[in-house]
């Protein structure tokens, strides 16, 4: 569990595209997100005040987390002068690099000598159970996809900030490196090993409150010939009670398998729901969450319509349209 | 790759149940198995010969592998003294314990001073790729369960063995620790990172002659909650030809699930079958495999015709009947 609230460290991105984690944390988790570091150079700016580590410090910051993908997958000296001089002041670290913190020697003895942590979030934490497969109390969703990076993560955010304003209990899951610097917590499920990873989502989704949610992040796809372990062990794991339709309409074939065409929607609930209900016999998908940013205005009313028409389910772009309807068939299950 | 042949070293087993992994070397591959050590208050016994390790040396014996679970989770004072000599006198070592070879120190110091390996098999020793899908050369079948431990790895080798009998081209591929130990390679997949489970099996099967058969040793189940996602990884990795279906008609409830009962055997040719078609369009189920070990002679023959006559396929128990009708079904693909 990382510490909040985060100072976001910018470093020299050269663009805002470099800076996606940061700009997640502070669209999703702005209470979290007190200000931002940069360096010279950096051409990414989040809107965010401008903090030199005293005055975050003075802000009540815990954490600075480097909220940027790096250049050539290494730590630059540039960078580890701000992050060694956290680190003396008494901030934890957090990281979703590839090149982790603790494999850095000066980082790793400053932090041992300062007492403070070094959170690689892309590295399990935590000696996950193997999964039980028991009922557990509470309610759970899970967002499933035809294909990897069609926007599930967003999705499930998108519900649980509705459904927060909506007086519901609800609780984002992150299961992915970006959605655990968010919220500052999480399981990194790909890098899990094979026999632990349903248990651990059951770890991360326990016992609650009977009429509470967990928004699960899903992960990969069962079409997904990379991944779909990973999704599988999401499904079991998760036992959710509802499923989550997640498709992007304009994608030529399988992210990253050029083979693989998509999946119908109809494909992909009727491959999901007979799994789902091996753990959960009261499962039913309860709509679909469509990625209509290739679309224009009148081609994405369009394909929503015949999404809802052809699938007898509510369908929204979470992003554009807000994620209303899929709150609403959540509440009606 | 562990080197090859081997003496089993069986320590103080206290009987035949502690030594299983040793008579699986001896029974599917008698060739690498040259003899036994035993050490005082030993009770089991694999009718090899009882052989020093100067005899083994003598005999062309390259790997000490201990095919024995020991007692309490620790390697004894008495076994570490054999071990240690058996690495001074130019013997790798091998082993599937939970307790790591290479946690030992000893161990450890002598290997690197004699130059020897330590083979621990639970243990991941390859960077596996990410899996890319490709269609590969050569034929695949895959062994899936209606539950884990109902005689997946045993079918495999059977069909293995029959098949060498009958001339056809034919590779076991172990994903387990008995079976990288029995044929000296292959992937332990239950301890592989989420991201590279489909990968590693890719790895495992690669392109081959055209009229080659992987027989992949199956894991866990898609109906297994707890390793299901495991199940599914092999299922896209391997991209089969053909499934054999298997089954243990007597078991109550999933293994280790009370809660959860057990799928026919048509309800896993629904499930397993479009899930292999995503990688293999051209994927068939061609036989089953029942394990009929708790029923008797007259029960089993009609439990093996039943379920011929319900699914239309060739069924038999390869332990008791030999495994011939499922290789005439692979043959005929």
């Amino acid at each position: 569990m990382i510490e909040t609230p985060y100072l976001l460290f910018l470093g020299d991105a050269p663009d805002m595209l470099a800076a996606k984690v940061a700009i997640g944390i502070r669209d999703w988790r702005p209470e979290n997100a007190l200000g931002q570091f940069r360096l010279p150079g950096c051409g990414a700016d989040l809107g965010l005040p401008d903090m030199t580590l005293a005055e975050a410090k003075e802000a009540g910051v815990r954490t600075v987390v480097v909220g940027v993908a790096n250049r050539g997958g290494i730590i630059s000296p540039a960078w580890k002068k701000v992050l060694v001089m956290a680190l003396e002041e008494g901030f934890d670290l957090a990281s979703g690099l590839h090149n982790l913190l603790r494999d850095e020697p000066d980082l790793r003895a400053v932090a041992q000598a300062s007492g403070r942590a070094l959170h690689d979030v892309r590295v399990p934490e935590v000696d996950y159970p193997i999964a039980n497969g028991v009922k557990r109390s509470g309610r759970r969703c899970l967002a499933v996809g035809t294909d990897c990076s069609v926007g599930k993560m967003y999705t499930a955010m998108a519900m649980e900030r509705e459904m927060k304003a909506a007086g519901m209990k609800a609780t984002f899951r992150a299961t992915g490196q970006t959605g655990i610097l968010i919220t500052g917590d999480g399981v990194p499920l790909d890098a899990v090993v094979a026999d632990f990873m349903a248990g651990s989502v059951e770890w991360l989704t326990p016992d609650n409150e009977p009429d509470h949610w967990d928004l699960i992040e899903g992960q990969g796809s069962l079409f997904h010939v990379s991944f779909s372990g990973v999704t599988l062990a999401l499904i079991h794991g998760g036992q959710p009670d509802a499923l989550i339709l997640c498709h992007e309409p304009t994608r030529a074939h399988m992210r990253g398998l050029p083979g693989y065409s998509l999946p119908t929607l109809e494909a992909l609930r009727d491959m999901a729901l007979p799994l789902a209900r091996i753990a959960n016999p009261a499962c039913e998908v309860v709509g679909v969450s469509v990625n209509t940013q290739h679309l224009a205005e009148a081609e994405a009313r369009a394909c929503l319509a015949q999404v809802e028409a052809e699938m007898g389910l509510p369908a929204t772009d979470p992003y554009r349209y807000g994620a209303g309807k899929l709150v609403e068939a959540l509440a009606a299950l």
